[in-house]
């Protein structure tokens, strides 16, 4: 029996054939996704800015986008020395210019002699270039006080996006209630919701604790597993830190007890470290999950599955376009690794400038190197800045009544708390729209600043919020904190 | 009802916990991926490269990797002139040097301008720069005299191999006998089999008809199309044109045949073109799908659905290592373009080096600039040389009793034909191995050569065959052809 294609040509032709792929035909998991940070708040922003461009008459001059991290977009400079040796890698003929330091060529030569062909145009190993991920071995020893790493658990990746993604990939399997639950925090970084999403993963959500700093406690991710027992296969947990959108740092005492969760559950953890570097409160500081699991000796050192994830896109480089990145793999089963070697190999490599880029900060230049002293000045410029900011934030944010701000202990952004008046609340509703969409939508509209909204991160129900990144330059920041300030108290009066 | 994890900790503790993530656990479909061209002959070639680093004696002095088409690992030289404005735009410090010509100078800064805060360390739009899809739709319509592009359908990509998974998990739907099932060549280049087993669709084999050149017939798609329609529901038709791994360029009359059949069956196209510049033959020249299907008039041009793919890793300029690609969306219904987009957004952005590099491709220097002579000079002599290694390679591998090789009318690999004796299939067979797995581990054990068995890419039952890039160096190319020439003598012998 031959079946014929399905067609609703009529007898004149085939003009009047439908599409074969329709928003009804198409991928239903892909559907599903959702990703706030690129949201249709900043589709209307990208219009906004299209239309002043034309000359069109608006409430303000410019856009001021504070919806997403990227920092050089916001006019942060990068790091001179990263950028003299990718000019190198890109172009040697360059090695022979005396204008470049000697530290400068010699990174570059090293790189360049690792790369096929003695060009970054050439693929690389699909697990990144060896050199490389030696360099990120010996950066992690010593960022975690001489815990062991072995090269052979470094997979360089092309940003974190595409670690978390590949290892979420790996751990979904199961149908109804054996179907792959993952843990994640709300609120959240919406890459964990949008991926789970497509790969048709239950999303298990524990909440942050708000009123003590956006802390985890660890009867809230029992409340948590306890309940997701009931309808999936909880599988992973992932943490966040220090926190996006949240900010917050974890203490050491908290991390120990999540690897203690993670090993009576039977979770494979995975730890979201992009923002390593950006810690600014007093008393805070960074400990990787790597080092804590490692110093609570051979019972979980040797037992509990972690993968750590970094990025060259944060911290005091903030070099996003790039798309550099790697992971950590802890205690992972042999055969899956061997999977996750093949699964990657199918896309070929990661971006090798990304490779070279992530090689450089994790291999920065050192004390006697003629670019060590600029490289410190310039590192320690941009992250005081960047403290100095998160401090800025939460002090103007906290002057408004109906805002209330947590400490931006670490990371880039801010999340705070609003008050939405309840005439507001119905007036988004009759719209159909989120109650903080509608209030972002409004304060994009009048005052051209975007933000998005805490519904696309996820929040208690019937609490409000935005998050906003700390990243333009200080005086840009100031004006827009204002402004900020500004539009919700009108925006309270219009709707009280 | 609280359900317990599981758990086969002793009463002694946890530390014979298994761990959360095995073999048997994972995700089953990852599984099932296989990707030949970095598969268990690669790994074995990158063994043999470090016991030979290490001093171990090998019947050879070097490993040859003939496997994948990565040019500049073989030596190619990239364009001076890209590789000058990827410097430029890495290090802008450079505009002010003097012995950089002015039209790289001028493009760097047209690039700069099109990246946030002028820096290719920002996030570009998730559809890729503005200015590079201008250029990008530009390029398209030169190659096909006239044709209008619009930027809004391209979007770039991290290397084609992202935009082609990306179409295909778009297409992905239904389950049992309505699962979407797509259309490949055999051989094929394994990208498509390890994406589709990934997304749990269903591959339908087309053959190409190696005896009239690797040619396509329709009464094949037919064929192949008809038989599907019994298990599963075909909706999408990929071509690879030049083809690899086997080197044909398809006829414009050929083409017409495909839209037509893709129409009548209502196919989504997707065109995988990113050989278009390698093409050696005489009386070969490459047309590309959207000019045929526009020449076609209204009735195809405004209905068939098509994608087609294209990347900086192949042609002239062989810059794998950088990621950049870009696709083009005809007819593609609006909804779910919207939805491409959203689900791009998630990954953030494609890398903006590689960006630059696509944009440098499609806008190289014109007549009349200073890079222009240089330029032109460059992308000749490599163009020459592959067109001269193609033909080196039939000639060579033809004078060969028991290997029968199709001329390599363009891309960058020769695909022959192989006999293997009875006693070697038997041999193989034995060890669970296919025998042209066999002959290819048994050839890179003796002569350090590295090349993939045909049963990577598919091939009909009972044949065999290899790919072999013709990218070494011609000098190297003839030594590599004659070492393989007298393999196989020695293995036929052996085996007979």
């Amino acid at each position: 029996r031959i079946l014929s294609p399905p067609s609703d040509s009529d007898a004149n032709g085939i003009m009047s054939r439908a599409k074969v792929l329709t928003i009804d035909t198409m991928n239903p998991t892909v559907k599903k996704v959702e990703y706030a940070v690129r949201g249709p708040i900043v589709q209307r922003a990208v219009e906004l800015e299209r239309e002043l461009s034309e000359g069109m008459k608006k409430p303000f001059a410019e856009v001021i986008k504070a919806n997403i991290g990227d920092a050089h977009a916001m006019g942060q400079q990068p790091i001179t020395f990263f950028r003299q040796v990718l000019a190198l890698c890109s172009y040697p003929e360059l090695l022979s210019d005396s204008t470049f330091p000697e530290d400068a060529k010699s990174r570059a030569c090293r790189i360049l002699q690792s790369c096929g062909g003695n060009s970054m145009g050439a693929y690389s190993a699909s697990q990144g270039i060896d050199s490389v991920r030696q360099d990120v071995a010996r950066y992690i020893e010593r960022r975690d006080g001489g815990v062991a790493c072995d090269p052979d658990n470094i997979y360089l990746t092309t940003g974190a996006s595409d670690g978390i993604v590949t290892m979420l990939k790996l751990l979904v399997c199961g149908e109804g209630t054996t179907r792959t639950g993952v843990m994640i925090p709300i609120p959240q970084y919406p890459l964990y919701s949008a991926a789970l999403a497509e790969l048709g993963a239950v999303q298990i959500d524990y909440f942050l604790n708000e009123e003590k700093c956006w802390s985890l406690d660890i009867t809230e991710l029992q409340r948590a597993v306890n309940e997701a027992r009931q309808y999936c296969n909880p599988r992973a947990l992932c943490i966040i830190n220090p926190g996006n959108p949240t900010g917050q740092v974890q203490s050491r005492q908290c991390i120990e007890d999540v690897i203690r969760f993670a090993a009576k559950e039977r979770l494979f953890l995975m730890a979201d470290e992009v923002y390593q570097d950006n810690v600014y409160a007093e008393g805070c500081q960074f400990h990787s999950f790597k080092k804590v699991l490692f110093e609570m000796g051979p019972e979980y050192a040797e037992t509990v599955e972690l993968a750590s994830f970094h990025s060259t896109s944060k911290c005091y480089m903030g070099e996003c376009g790039f798309r550099g990145g790697y992971m950590e793999i802890i205690n992972m089963d042999d055969e899956v690794k061997d999977q996750l070697t093949k699964l990657l190999s199918v896309r070929l490599c990661p971006p090798v400038p990304g490779q070279a880029l992530m090689d450089l900060v994790v291999n920065p230049p050192q004390p006697g190197e003629p670019s060590y002293g600029s490289f410190i000045k310039e590192r320690t410029a941009t992250l005081s800045a960047l403290a100095e900011k998160a401090k800025l934030t939460e002090q103007v944010l906290n002057t408004v009544q109906g805002i209330s701000c947590n400490p931006v202990q670490g990371a880039m952004y801010s999340f705070p708390r609003i008050t939405i008046p309840e005439k507001a609340v119905k007036e988004a509703t009759e719209k159909g729209q989120q109650p903080d969409m509608f209030y972002c939508m409004k304060m994009l509209e009048e005052t051209g600043i975007c933000l998005v909204p805490g519904s696309g991160f996820g929040q208690k129900d019937g609490t409000y919020h935005f998050r906003m990144t700390i990243l333009p330059p200080t005086d840009k920041l100031k004006i827009l904190l204002n402004k900020v300030k500004e539009f919700h108290q009108r925006f309270t009066q219009q709707y009280s």
